[in-house]
Formats: C-alpha cells, structure tokens, sequence
C-alpha cells in the first residue's frame, strides 16, 4: 500500500499557480518526503490553466510540469488532477462556463470540447515524466452539481468522453476520476456508484467523517469512525469487479468532528484498518500543509487539515503518519464472510440501516466484505463462503 | 481634449495577467504612442489581483506597476479601472464570490470590504507614478446586476463607500466610476443618471452604437450614429453640475453595426462632433488592438474593434484616428439653445422621443444643450438663452 499527501502548498495554498515559487514548494515536498510519502496528489485551478475555452496557458502546463520534477527530485511521485473546479469550498469556474457564458459544465458540447483540450494537454505533457502516476479528472466534480444541474446518465456520457480522451492522450497510466461521498450515499445523486466503482482504472474513496455528520453521530473515538475508511474501501469494491483496485484518495482529521487531541489515534486506527483490505492502491492523506490564515473564508476545519503547519512545523499527525508508513501495518485479510447489500444508496452511509449492520459486525471483531450479489460464481471470485443479512 | 485608447493587449488580452510579457505589452504601448495618443486604460482581472477576499496578490501590483511605467517609457498616461468584473461579454469573479461563497458584489458588507481592499491597494500603490491619470472603481459593473440583484439606493452606497476608498487612498488624483448605456436608457435600471452625473471626479459615458440597436435602427452612416457620442455627452450634461467635466471613456466602431468600410466615417464624424461640447476632458477608443482568434468565444464584434489588429498592423481605423488627433478639430461651442428633457430615461435613448427630438435638430445642423431644470439661475450658468420643448 502507498502513502501520500493531497499536497496544499504551504504559502500560497493552490493560488500558487499565480505565484509559482519553486524554492517553497521544494521545501514543502522535502518535508513530505522526509515522512516517507511516496507520492503527492496535485490541483490546477481550472481557470487559471484555461482562461479561455480555447487556450490552455503553455506556462502554466510548464510550472506543472516543474512542479512534477520537483517531486521527482524530492523522491515523490505525483499524481495530477485535471479539472479544479472544486476545491476546499471554493469552485473555480472559468469565466467562459458563467453568468454571460453559462453552460452547463456537465452536459454542454462546447465546454466538453474545452474540457477535453485541457485534459488531452496535460495528459500529453505529463505522460513522459518518470514519476507521473496518472490523472484523475477533477477533485470531486461532483460538488459541481448543484450549479450544473444533470442525470446521471449525462454524468455517465460525460465521464465516459473525458476518460477516453485522457487515456488516448496518455495510454501507459492509470487515470481514475472522483467524487464526494453523495456518490455513494445519497439516492438520487447523479454520479452514482457504479460510476465510481466501474470508469476509469481505479476506484477512488474520499471517506469523510463529516458526511452525513458521522463523527457528530458517532463520536470520533466510535468504531463507525476508526473502520470509515476501511467500510468506504469495502462498499466501493461491492460495485466493482472484484479485482478492481481502490485508492482511498482523500482522508483526514478535520476538527471539531475529529477533536485535534484524537487526530492521532484516528490517523492509526484508520490506516491500520484500511490496510486490513485487499488491493487497496494507497492512501492519500488530506492534506500536506494547513491553509494560511492570511487566506481568510475557508470554513474554519480547511485551516487545520495538514500534517504540517503553514510555517512548514510537523505536528503530531505528520508524526502519526510517518510512523504508520515505517512500521508494520496489518495484513490485508480473507474476508470470507460478506454482507449483503441490497438496499438504497442511504442505506449504506452513516445512519443507514446497512452502515449500521456493517458496524455492528466490525464491533464484534470481524472484517465483513461487502457483496451485492450472491451468485456462486461471483462469491468465489471474492472468496466469499459466508453471505450474511441485514 | 486629450485622446486615448483602452487597451487590450495584443498577445494575451487581458490575460496577461496570468502571462505578462512586458515586451510585447512594449511593442503595443509604443504603437499606440506613435499615432499620437496621450493615454491609455487598463484593467486588471478581479479574480487574477485578488484570488482570496483577504490577499490581493503583490505581483499583479508589481506587474500594474511595471506596465504604468512601460506606458510611461512610451510617452502614454495610463488610467486603471480596478474591478474586473466585466470586459467584452466575460465576467470574472473571485470564487469567494461565487456559488458556496455566493454573495452579492453590491450589498454584501464582506464583498464590499474586499473590494475596498483591492481598491485602496492599487490606488495606494499606484499613486506615486508620474503618469497616473486615476482610477475607474470598475469597468461597467453595472453588467453585473443581473446576477446581483440591488435597488438603486444600494448601488448608491457602494459606490460612494468605494470611492470614498480610493479618495482616500489617493487624494491627489480624479477618482471616477462607469456604467454601461442601462444606466442613462432603461428606467429601472439602478445604475442612475445622476449617480454616474454626480458621484466620482467625472462623468463618464460609453455611448455605443449597438445600444438598443441604434446602428441598426438608424444606419451607420445616420445623423444619429454620428452624433450619438456628442449626444451621450449633451445629455450627461444635463444631470451634473453646469461645470462637470465628461469623459467619452469608451466609444467604438463595431462591425457589422457600423461596417468596416464605414469605420474610418464613424470615426472622424464621432471625434469631430465630440469636440464641440465643453468640458469634455477627453475621448478614450475602443480599443487598441483586435482579441487575437486564438481566443474563441467573444462575441464576433469583439474581434474587430482594435486600432491595429492583433498582429500589431494598424488598420485604416488608426491612421483615421491619428489623423483626429493631429488635426485642427471643430471648437467647442456655445450651445445656447437648450432642449428641455423632462421624461423617463426610456425617452432620451435611442428609439426614444426626446432622443429623436435632438436629433432632428441637430440634422439641421444645430447643437443643443440639454437641460432638465429651466430656473434662469441654471440657465445662466450653462450659457443657455433659448429653451425648446420636445
């Protein structure tokens, strides 16, 4: 299993793209480095690399591109997001999707043609770096809905035409895409599991304690808590095949939901966890550096989420996770015994009938796998031999 | 009457913020410079300058700085509008004003707090620059009503706090705002007349031609085209003090409105009717250089409005426009009689009664005032001794 970091540059967060400055980000990467991370997970901003639909910036395909050596240098992989859109909060539209040019960023043929150029460019630039690990299309698109309204079976086109053009652009890496939890928990969101757990070379999870007001619910000591990451990890793998690999890309200690004073043991008990499941790719921290504070409007737990402080000092998370990438984690485990879904999407997040029955189990000890059907056939290509209820 | 162009540079556009090039910014500057223009206006990128309501970012003010004083090494004066805002169709707001973070741009006490920020940043900084003509609080913001809802006694507010800002900021040079035609034509549109006739250091006027489609209604070769700017500046008049001074801040030639074999007409008949009014300070183009192809989705007119095309050849257009300049202009004159405008806003546009009214006096060759209030005092003060009624 892999480790990183969501990187958050430590001076200029992802502003960074209009003040790129090598010298800090070499600082930053050093740090997360010296960790033992082996790869960070990056963000352009979509409309500083695409200010218009018909150009994506030279430079600003070159400062990624340094960005990616510097990692290299660093001894860090990177992986790259393409479409930002959405990050921390804050959407970043360009200004040819809005007000006098709004269209629809899901579903209008001109902007995917934009989406397109930009994804096929930097695919096509990075596809030669050593430590390139791959796209994915955009952090948690998904957070775009709500402005751009769309069906699921639009998201699924959608998807579709910008994997594929990722993929001719740079066949030899895995591109994935990603979505916030009401992929998988909210009944009638648009991007839906499937989507997630069949597109593109990997199922991302981006299990956060605050949805649907998990930790709130539970309490950030609580099993439903510490075993998030690693149920998040085993329903994923419920709508896939079942060797698809999942990457857990986005996971943190957000307080208050995560009181600082328990972000440490929440760091150990979910990667101990998570490690316990099968072909789990890597687990990506959210995230390297706290927001400055001279950036103000972030909602007040973005401020807190790095393993290092803005001023560049560990704090004892990145302490917790260095340790957890050095030392031996648990084993990925047979889970011979499944719990069969059958219900809604709600049913399966925090506060669900199904979460809960998972949970209870987990209390108890066990690791459940998740299955959504029973054929034998299927039951034996997981290594399932037990099918439980809800 | 001091002659100028509002720049649009000829590589980047705008842009060029996110790829500023100060040898080609150069090149465009000294261009202009050679057909004797005085000055130029420029205008930052709201979302470029300040990407977070607390940081307005120190390279875009260097680089401000940096392009002043290239306007300065080719013998050009620069005005700057601070909040873009909106430029040739395209609005660009900060993510911290846009949907998780919506907040309205007029009436939101946050907004107006950063806006104060950037504003006073740049008059701050731009203050001490020898050929520093002022600042403009934005380019038409009034464009961004429609997705700002406010009422006219809000408008008021914000701009008198804005300007008050940059007032402060810099007392030492005349402070202005601008709106589009809405603010003079449409009756309840919260831009008003009088608060672009009384509030900053000048009045200023955008008087286009594809206002309520008046080329199109009129032709392009029509009493009404060619006296629109000198009407625009007439009817200014009549809402600010006798001794306002009126600042023609835009005015162009848009194809197919005006077609481009009649550019050259519009634009001497435009200069040389302009020149008759008093108290005019000067008359800035629109614009300098054509939007370079590459960048797609304008509207067509946009691509075709420059002084020199976006290769830097100057078209007939600039050699009319230097030919202006040099040469001996009409007077101003005296206008005596006045035309008394007592209607809705409606009536003074084009399509309107008072608007026609005017302009069938000035086809016999007649140059009105325009007067809303009739007591002798007023009259004296504006030199008027005859009053006609529409």
């Amino acid at each position: 299993m892999r480790f990183g970091a969501n990187y958050t540059p430590s001076k200029h967060w992802w502003h960074t793209w209009l003040d790129f400055e090598p010298d800090s980000i070499r600082r930053d990467l050093d740090q997360l480095a010296g960790l033992g991370l082996d790869h960070v997970r990056v963000f352009p901003i979509w409309s500083v690399f695409q200010p218009n639909r018909g150009v994506v910036r030279e430079k600003a395909v070159e400062q990624l591109l340094e960005l990616v050596r510097i990692g290299a240098r660093a001894g860090l992989d990177v992986t790259v997001d393409g479409i930002q859109g959405h990050l921390s909060s804050f959407d970043f539209y360009p200004s040819w999707t809005q007000t006098w040019h709004h269209r629809n960023v899901f579903t209008d043929p001109d902007v995917l043609e934009g989406q397109v150029l930009l994804l096929r460019t930097l695919a096509t630039a990075l596809r030669g770096e050593p430590n390139f690990l791959g796209m994915t299309l955009g952090n948690e698109m998904n957070n775009l809905v709500a402005h751009n309204p769309c069906t699921a079976a639009e998201v699924d086109v959608w998807l579709d035409q910008l994997l594929e053009a990722v993929n001719a652009a740079d066949p030899d890496h895995p591109h994935c895409h990603s979505a916030f939890d009401d992929a998988w928990y909210v009944d009638d969101h648009p991007f839906t599991p499937l989507a997630s757990a069949t597109k593109g070379a990997m199922t991302t999870v981006h299990p956060w304690v605050f949805t649907l007001n998990a930790a709130r619910r539970y309490g950030p000591q609580s099993t439903e808590i510490h075993h998030l990451a690693e149920y998040g990890t085993e329903l994923a793998r419920a709508y896939g095949t079942p060797d698809r690999v999942i990457w857990v890309q986005e996971v943190g200690a957000p307080a208050p939901h995560i009181p600082v004073e328990h972000a440490v043991e929440y760091a150990e008990q979910t990667i101990g966890n998570v490690a316990t499941c099968q072909n789990v790719w890597g687990l990506t921290w959210w995230c390297s550096h706290d927001v400055n504070r001279r950036f103000i409007d972030y909602p007040e737990l973005e401020y807190g989420l790095g393993l290092f402080d803005s001023d560049g000092n560990a704090k004892p998370l990145a302490k917790a996770v260095q340790k957890a990438v050095h030392a031996e984690l648990p084993k990925p485990v047979d889970r011979t015994t499944a719990l069969l879904f059958d219900g809604k999407r709600s049913d399966s997040g925090p506060g669900g009938r199904f979460f809960e029955a998972w949970m209870r189990l987990a209390a108890e000890g066990r690791r459940p796998a998740i299955v959504r059907e029973s054929s034998p056939e299927y039951l034996a290509a997981r290594g399932v031999t037990e099918v439980l209820t809800v």
